[in-house]
């Protein structure tokens, strides 16, 4: 078998999110179906961001295990072949070789996520509404910014997370940064080594009335010292949030490693 | 009366275009009917740029006649209800009084398009693929930049025109320009005075196979020789085509008599 890594980008509003489900519509489901007799059968198909229904992906990485000969067979022409044969809300950009040791979702050192945010009274451009969350007052980058920089660094985001059971909310995000775009639209981006479930989504939840001062600049950080969930924190809704970007190790010999690590403090 | 002009944005996808036509859904149909019942009748409704079916817009103006004392008493909450009330593939982005002499067809000295095209082998990106064309072959932008060169000034674009009786084919293109952006997607930009019917699609179709080296550079503006339509020429498709900007003059003074200008040439 060989290992192939998946540079992969989807449109999430039609789909059920990333992982496959028996009756609906989801990106591995659609995927799996389409490279499975090309390839000769998709196996460990696994994924860097298992992206909830309605969320989408300019930057998403996966891996799947193919036969030594089938792939051979194929390289030069399954990114061309696959454009033919997959529907337009999701393309493959690149399909390679995986280095020794690669696993999409353990070697990752970092998923980065953007969000966008449409603050004018017209609402959210007509081109880009499925991917932009139309939020009816003006917001202040200020004040996005200054409330952004408390949540930097390695906490325990507990208060942002829905819970699962035995799983550590210890995160470390690298990144949360605002801009304003040419087209009016915020976009927010935040980088970390990993997200818990529904954790960007609460993050700019709890930001967003920061930016229209309804709340203090200092309530999300405050937040922090919660060891449940918040319940006063509204989550965003779904379609504004994109996975831009996974990060790997830049030497194929720290994969494994990294991996390893990454199983070890997950469980 | 009051004469209002609106700036105005809309997904082409599911439109039969600007003109309102019995039993089509039309750009002009849905903001007549929105705006008709809160403002108490839409009169005179024109457009700066008569999109064909398919084609966006991000920059479109038109303007409107309504009764002086239900635009006093909506003035400052006209753009919010709309958003409220129209459908998310349009948006009204702003709603002022015309300056005296204001006509959004006569009075514009420019309309600006650009046109969307992603050139690599897995398609157009899942998020823009309503707004992009998916073009099977690399283009060197280098070949398409010059190429266009020859197009640019005052010219009979006969070659590039559907045929109106009466109608002159004359017209200034005063920008043609090309750029690859971040996202790897080709995006030309032209600007002319005006734009004769399918002229935009049809000089995009005449650079395209410039750019991927099937036609000599010299090709697209040897035509403006024609005086007829150009057959082998291959109209680009509508969904790459936004109309991004208008342009008048800065002088409310010249309003009236860039209109008058406008209408003589025309005739």
């Amino acid at each position: 078998m060989t290992r192939l890594r998946l540079d992969v980008g989807y449109d999430g509003t039609d789909f059920s999110g990333w992982a496959a489900q028996p009756g609906r519509r989801t990106v591995a489901g659609v995927l799996a179906d389409t490279l499975g007799p090309i390839v000769g059968g998709v196996r460990n198909l696994t994924v860097a961001g298992r992206t909830d229904a309605g969320v989408h992906a300019t930057g998403q990485v996966c891996h799947l295990d193919v036969a030594t000969d089938r792939w051979a067979a194929l390289a030069g022409s399954l990114v061309h072949r696959l454009a033919g044969l997959l529907p337009p809300d999701v393309r493959v950009f690149s399909v390679t070789e995986a280095p020794e040791g690669f696993d999409a979702r353990f070697s990752a050192l970092f998923r980065r996520y953007s969000y966008r945010i449409a603050d004018g009274p017209w609402g959210a451009p007509p081109l880009r509404h499925r991917d932009t969350y139309a939020w009816p007052r003006r917001l202040d980058l200020a004040a996005l910014q200054g409330a952004s920089a408390a949540l930097l660094g390695e906490h325990d985001f507990a208060a942002f997370c829905r819970r699962k059971e035995h799983a550590t909310t210890v995160r470390a995000v690298t990144e949360l940064s605002w801009r304003r775009d040419p087209d009016d639209v915020v976009v927010a981006t935040i980088q970390a080594d990993a997200f818990c479930w529904s954790m960007v989504r609460s993050l700019i939840g709890a930001l967003l009335p920061v930016g229209d001062g309804r709340r203090p600049p200092a309530w999300p950080g405050s937040l922090l010292a919660r060891t449940v969930r918040a319940n006063e924190v509204v989550v965003a809704p779904a379609h504004g949030l994109t996975l831009v970007a996974v990060g790997y190790p830049q030497d194929p010999a720290d994969l494994a490693r990294r991996a390893e690590q990454t199983r070890q403090r997950r469980v």
